[in-house]
């Protein structure tokens, strides 16, 4: 997943550093999108199966339609099973800590929301560049990079049987994405600096999320014809 | 997408004029399944991120599920994102002409119907043309074509979160685009003239839509329990 | 489909009958399971083309889940269609006898239960085997093998516009296939005669079906928040 960024920096200490922010993030991120999946599942009276499938598919989906649509077969996780464990976990420690006050704590103080911004940047990011490995053009590029970073939601919400909330809410999310990966498509015609290039769209995504939370900002719905 | 069609068409006059007459309808097609995507949306109060999305999954969701299942990756629009540009500025031009009656214009002239009718029949004949030429077998060709025509439709109404429209209508519209697709298997089979073999199934489609439209004729539906 | 197994058993007559009876057991689950999609299409009161577009789905979504994921295209049933078509004369076979007893006949029995949970083991055990050979880790393939012998019947839930009945039944049916691949995998790396390999895991999921259908046993449900 990782090495068509990290490859080049072997060499490089500080862009090694990068490549284990990098890591980390994914990881954070896996983890808050794992949450929100088991999280969806308890809402939807689910059994403990449907949690553990749940909380795999928003943290492994995105990817997975990423690597179907550019033809990277086997899906990442086919040979390397890492992420889909740290889901499964994930998804049996929110269980245990239903009964306690930690999940309570941890949206109080919105942890997960900002983990969740944080994975869907290094997702949205690291997605975008694996198209333009597989020689995607630079628009099928950033959506490709956008759906890496939403489809493991959108996923999440069709089998709980709901209209996505990404297509609905009226929130920046998917629109954060595409801002990231356009600058980044952006940045790497413009030969930046490798870091500036990894860096930019993230803490663009990140601010976008985290503003648009704050002061209630995003997209204008839609109405046309009468409800179904 | 059309290469297979149009390749030894290249010296031909006629069937030259066959070719933009190809490309002329797939975009048609293009622009009708994106408006049905928006209206879509706007029916369940999307936001304009849901509109867009919405928009481009129906135009190029049948011929991506077509892609992914025969093997042609990575599929069509990650090299080429002409048709989701088409989408995306179909979705936007439909928002901003709501507040007209453009598209109440459309709809009563059925601009709509007929427009979707001929782009189906042609993603049907090119879709099971390319499953052909993937080595399918003459039936599996000709239920991807049939999925190509209509599998964005399906899509759409899963992340609308209703029953597919096309399963349960009892409108002439999958049996419409399975008459083409098997006709098109049956005529190249007997060697047919190759304008003949293009151009029957997909006035066939066209005929059945329009026909069925026009009196109401449709399958009979399957009742069986209790409804859930 | 079945080549993996099958393959190394040409000479041995222990071994083909083997192979004959994982042909008839994965007919029998593509039957039960296509029942199964043609029931709920009617309960859903969809139209003919929903009634037999359910039943393939069922019947051959699991397999086509698998073979996408760990990069086998075309998907097994372009090059041989043969599934597809037991899917739609099964389909066809429902219509017609629903206004016999028949079918209240084949459930008063269990019939439809005991082949589904026969076709469900036979699914697991191929898919898991096919990831295999794919490269797959041994827990990538486990969840593969699950994946596949589930994942028709969740394709079904989301077209008839249900949360998939997998993900929240309590019963043993995703748990019961995911033992059934553990063992598998653990056999294969004993080293285990391969018949004890391929037939441990079947009866293993049986069982466990069947001992949970009889008694209600299953998981538990997890519960967080306000429902929907």
């Amino acid at each position: 997943m990782l090495e068509v960024v990290a490859a080049s920096a072997a060499d490089d200490p500080l862009t090694s550093v990068m490549g284990v922010i990098q890591v980390v993030l994914e990881y954070v991120g896996t983890i808050a999108f794992a949450i929100s999946g088991a999280v969806a599942a308890g809402r939807k009276r689910m059994d403990l199966v449907g949690v553990v499938v749940l909380a795999c598919l928003v943290a492994v989906g995105g990817g997975t339609l990423r690597d179907v649509l550019v033809g990277n077969l086997p899906v990442f996780w086919v040979r390397n099973p890492t992420y889909l464990l740290v889901a499964i976990l994930t998804a049996i420690a929110v269980v245990a800590l239903t009964r306690t006050r930690a999940l309570d704590v941890l949206q109080r103080f919105h942890v997960i929301q900002v983990s969740d911004a944080a994975g869907m940047a290094v997702f949205v990011v690291t997605g975008t560049n694996v198209a333009l490995a597989a020689g995607a053009s630079d628009i099928s590029a950033a959506i490709i990079g956008v759906l890496s970073g939403v489809g493991g939601g959108i996923i999440r919400d069709i089998l709980a049987d709901e209209v996505p909330d990404v297509l609905r809410s009226g929130q920046f999310y998917a629109t954060a994405a595409l801002a990231g990966a356009a600058v980044y498509v952006g940045l790497l015609a413009l030969d930046v600096d490798p870091l500036l290039v990894f860096w930019i769209p993230i803490v663009l995504i990140l601010v976008i999320r985290l503003v648009s939370l704050r002061f209630g900002w995003g997209v204008p719905t839609f109405s046309y014809g009468a409800p179904d």
